[in-house]
């Protein structure tokens, strides 16, 4: 089945305390996309500018991404992020941000994309993601994405939305901040409590952790000796959950979850090889399954 | 099997934002003692001060702890540290530190224990972990605790104390201290080559790693909705890994390792459950029985 991602489609600047990177292919829906379309058919909703490279509209199409719903803006300015990470690559700070043409997007699905039964709203503004959310008819199972900022500036749209959405997605950080509660593992049931039946949060370096009718699911990070450039690991890790999720023809969401999310660990495990997306790219489908059998190994006693 | 713990014996001031907790029984080897009783014959190496409280003394005989080797100095100051915890429980510092009868203490084996065959050196300084070391006749396996103040310290003694161990347990920032490493999985190589076959980093509420001949092994913490202190939780940890390891009739030390680990952070996360040793002190072995088997269930994919 096929997954549609709605999110940013940026050009990133990214200084490490090792290199600048000027003007990279980024944002959550570009690196979520890149991440679903290893497994499924994968559509993207974005907006980009006049300035947006045909070279990165032609890496995602070699990715066989479905564009139909991917607006371009003539003489527009594509969103532009530009951050610097520290030493231990865990702390970044933003040094721009360019909105462009997302600040007045109103996105419109193309007729043939409304249907899809597996939906991500990457991270977006909330309004940007219940307008997505308002044209879909019936998906089968959405995930929502999210990050401080909109908890900061849009708090109740994201709280609306989060009655919406069947999952929902965020750091350990964001996770303490929307629950109002410094545990990690108090916070969850706080955050089901705002809606979403599956709640999971990344933690980076230290894997993720799944909440849902279940009970909690433990996820390894995969294990890297060299972090090149953090920026995009949680989309990725959000998108191979959810392409991997719409490749499955057995068992149930709630039975597929957590070999979705080693999937997803692993996707991001590659993204943060290299900057931007250019390591993730260039990943050949049997890499991904030869470390998801490693995680296995790894957490087995 | 036998397990053999030199530390600490100690009174613990414990303040968190919630409550003060004046002189309870603490230290390095009174938590890892503890831990290790609860899967095998345990033997505690240590000194006490004459202001030692019997009611602490009896609480460890009371968990069939062999006291042979703890050195009671009458009219001497017990060893006591006073802390402080911030709000998240991860963050804390020291208030004081009276090292008593710790400071001058050349710990000498009842002839009974030097043949203990499972050894555990938790933590304190590097030349008393040697001098235990020197008494001990062919033990079967070695472990040592450490902290950040040796290597700040002691580094010397502690560089040739690795060259003498089977396995160096010690937490992520140490890791990379010692390492002289920001990336705690490309650090685990260099403390290899400073000489133990396994290296063990404890990375809290986000578990530990395992690095030994058979490659990585990445351990879950037991999730806590709440931590009331976790004042040696890795003392916890270290001894109920010794503890199990010890126990086991059949296996390699190898094979056992991984199971050894889950044991010692469920006794860990008792441990995190209530001041001092409160709460592990009332734990019954079927409860840790079944946090093992939630741990597996947790993890499973």
């Amino acid at each position: 089945m096929s997954v549609l991602v709605v999110g940013t489609t940026a050009l990133d600047s990214i200084k490490t305390p090792y290199s600048e990177n000027p003007r990279l292919l980024g944002g959550s829906a570009s690196h979520a996309a890149v991440a679903s379309a290893f497994f499924a058919p994968t559509r993207l909703v974005g907006v980009v500018g006049g300035d947006f490279p045909s070279k990165h509209l032609n890496l995602l199409r070699k990715h066989r991404i479905d564009l139909t719903g991917l607006e371009r803006v003539k003489g527009g300015q594509t969103f532009h992020w530009s951050g610097e990470y520290e030493v231990n690559m865990n702390n970044r700070r933003t040094l721009e941000t360019v909105l462009g043409v997302i600040e007045h997007w109103q996105p419109v699905l193309p007729g043939e994309l409304e249907t899809t039964p597996f939906v991500l709203l990457a991270n977006i503004s909330p309004q940007i993601q219940h307008r997505v959310l308002d044209q879909l008819k019936k998906p089968r199972f959405v995930v929502a994405d999210t990050m401080d900022l909109w908890m900061n500036i849009a708090l109740d749209d994201l709280l609306r939305l989060l009655k919406r959405v069947d999952c929902l997605v965020l750091n350990d950080g964001e996770a303490r901040q929307l629950a109002k509660e410094d545990n990690v593992v108090a916070a969850l049931p706080k955050l089901h409590h705002l809606g979403p039946r599956y709640v999971i949060v990344k933690k980076g370096e230290h894997g993720s952790l799944l909440s849902g009718p279940e009970g909690l699911f433990v996820a390894p990070a995969y294990p890297l000796k060299k972090v090149i450039d953090p920026t995009g690991a949680g989309d990725s890790f959000v998108g191979g959950l959810m392409g991997y999720l719409a490749s499955q023809k057995k068992g149930t969401i709630n039975q597929n979850l957590r070999r979705a999310m080693i999937h997803g660990a692993v996707v991001a495990s590659f993204c943060c090889e290299g900057f931007g997306l250019s390591r993730t790219t260039k990943v050949a489908r049997p890499e991904i399954s030869a470390r998801v059998r490693e995680l296995e190994k790894l957490v087995r006693f």
